[in-house]
């Protein structure tokens, strides 16, 4: 394992690596680009078979946390933390008191958020340590789970999506596939067929399934299935790399619009899916809602719904206008997404 | 390269990263202990070949701090960094203020000094970035260059060794075999001819070798022949590792006691000092006047002379001490300083 190798390709500012022997925490914090502002950055927890796989995750996401700040007009910058261990098992509140050391002795460059294996009441107890954190739970006084605000921004870009490839922005009548009906999927699903959408969805634990197919009309495929669902939109919302060499033959979709994060294996699949004819929405543009949410916590505004939902709605025109570029430059809405997170960065360096 | 494998073993608190490319920086900063203050060290600037060569010295730099400051009741914690480049050809003002930046975001748990590679000017330097630094030249208010006062420290456990092994504690009349001539060696040399020692000394850079000849009487040998000399007390005052399988045999001294770090390949080493009727004063006990001048900085007291001078004059004392100890246990000096360091901790934890 090398970490400044790959620190200087993208410029990451800095990696810490945290060793509490007491609670067993070990931890690492990644700070990509703290131009625009603190990294903010949720705390996955996963058990990470090596330190080198952790390791490249975090940096991954770090990354990836800049960009969709920079997109989104948030005054933030990317970071993100993992903590190697099995949250059901091994995650108790030493552990996370430790953890909220570790980001109190960072002195505010780090802002910390829920992602996998952690949730807003977790975020309650690291504020037992550290300020510096977001997503608190709502009844601690926080801004609570971003997850719906998440899938509400996900349709925002959906609509914009349809207003392009069908001429109409509604979602009513449309067909969407949803892949996973975690927190954000099934909130997803919910407002898609309250909108009068038809659903077709998968989902690895049955019960959710079950649930989305009684309460929400969703025909309900297997996992490998929903890649070749005839549809107006797929919409991944839950592992990454999920448009690959293998998925991409297979796709009858007009839009991939999903809250998932790191939806394409590789950029080059983001130009595919463009000879294709197909429109991509990229993913941490559509699923920066979340982001948007916490960042009024962090600045220690309200966080009415009105007023936070007035912001998400933005992600609609930007999702258009990062097709417009696209479309002027002659390039993937990928890689026109990067190109205005970076020109933002680099205009405020 | 493993970052936790190491980390776990030795219960260090963090290892951090730092990037800058701007300036070119590559730092790691560990921090192994804060259980009796914030964690300060020197910053050493070496052309380390590879990452894992910087990370495997700051870790283990990073401890011996832990264990100075906790053997010579200095209440601070332990940590270490070192940039990764040529002090000569690689260091300037922007890279020391990135230096310094990174130091400032770590809350205070570090400690910034000066080191191989750095001096009290580049300490000035990188208090424009960051108030958390010591050692800062003297005509800047701070507490200055502390080789002159770790050298006055090793004098004090030289006197403390000649007590127990000549019972007179008079420098004058011994032989004193001084290995390096830097800051440290050359002011030790010449504390000890004003007090009537005689000297032989080794040195690499030869117009150093010729003024301690000149100006302090002494005998110059080779830089191999140091360990064969006949006399009181071996001071080795460069490199690390220079009691080892290859020298012991080899040596005729009374006593070690020396201002290098790590003078002991392996802790084994130090038992066979002992069997062999070689009192050994611990290193990071008798090279700690420095870090005692600068916990006055830290602490924000005046750094008068007098005040040093008087507490740094207890390392005869705490030399004496650690003897007496190793003797009662049954175990070698330097594992009996240890203990004594991990008892102070463990009191205090």
């Amino acid at each position: 394992m090398r970490v400044f190798q790959p620190m200087g390709e993208h410029n990451y500012e800095k990696v810490v690596f945290c060793n509490d022997s007491d609670s067993g925490l070990r931890a690492i914090i990644a700070i990509h680009d703290t131009t625009l502002g603190p990294a903010l950055g949720g705390i996955r927890m996963l058990p990470y078979a090596t330190e080198e796989e952790a390791l490249y995750d975090v940096l991954r996401l770090a990354r990836g946390m800049t960009y969709k700040a920079a997109v989104s007009g948030v005054d933030l910058g990317g970071g993100k933390s993992v903590i190697i261990g099995d949250s059901r098992s091994g995650k108790n509140p030493a552990l996370l008191r430790a953890m909220g050391r570790c980001i109190d002795t960072m002195a505010g460059e780090y802002i910390a958020g829920q992602d996998i294996g952690t949730n807003s009441h977790d975020m309650a107890v690291i504020r037992g340590a550290t300020r510096h954190v977001a997503c608190v739970n709502e009844s601690a006084g926080g801004a609570g789970d971003p997850s719906r605000t998440t899938a509400y921004g996900v349709s925002c870009g959906i609509r914009a999506v349809l207003k392009t490839t069908n001429g109409s922005d509604s979602i009513g009548g449309r067909h969407i596939a949803i892949q996973g009906l975690g927190n954000v999927g099934f909130a997803l699903a919910r407002f898609c067929h309250e909108a009068g959408a038809r659903l077709t969805v998968s989902e690895i634990y049955e019960p959710l399934a079950a649930k989305a197919a009684r309460e929400l009309d969703a025909e309900v495929v297997g996992a490998d299935d929903i890649y070749d669902v005839e549809c107006d939109v797929f919409s991944p919302n839950s592992i990454g790399g999920v448009i690959n060499d293998e998925t991409l033959p297979r796709l009858r979709c007009r839009a991939v619009v999903g809250g998932a994060n790191n939806i394409l294996a590789e950029p080059r699949h983001g130009d595919e899916l463009t000879r294709r004819g197909i429109t991509y929405a990229p993913d941490y543009l559509v699923n920066s809602g979340g982001l948007i949410r916490c960042q009024e916590e962090v600045f220690g505004r309200p966080t009415e719904d009105f007023t936070i939902y007035s912001k998400v709605t933005q992600i609609y025109d930007r999702t258009l206008q990062v097709i417009q570029r696209a479309e002027e430059l002659g390039i993937g809405t990928a890689a026109a997404a990067d190109w205005m997170a970076e020109e933002r960065i680099a205009a405020a360096g």
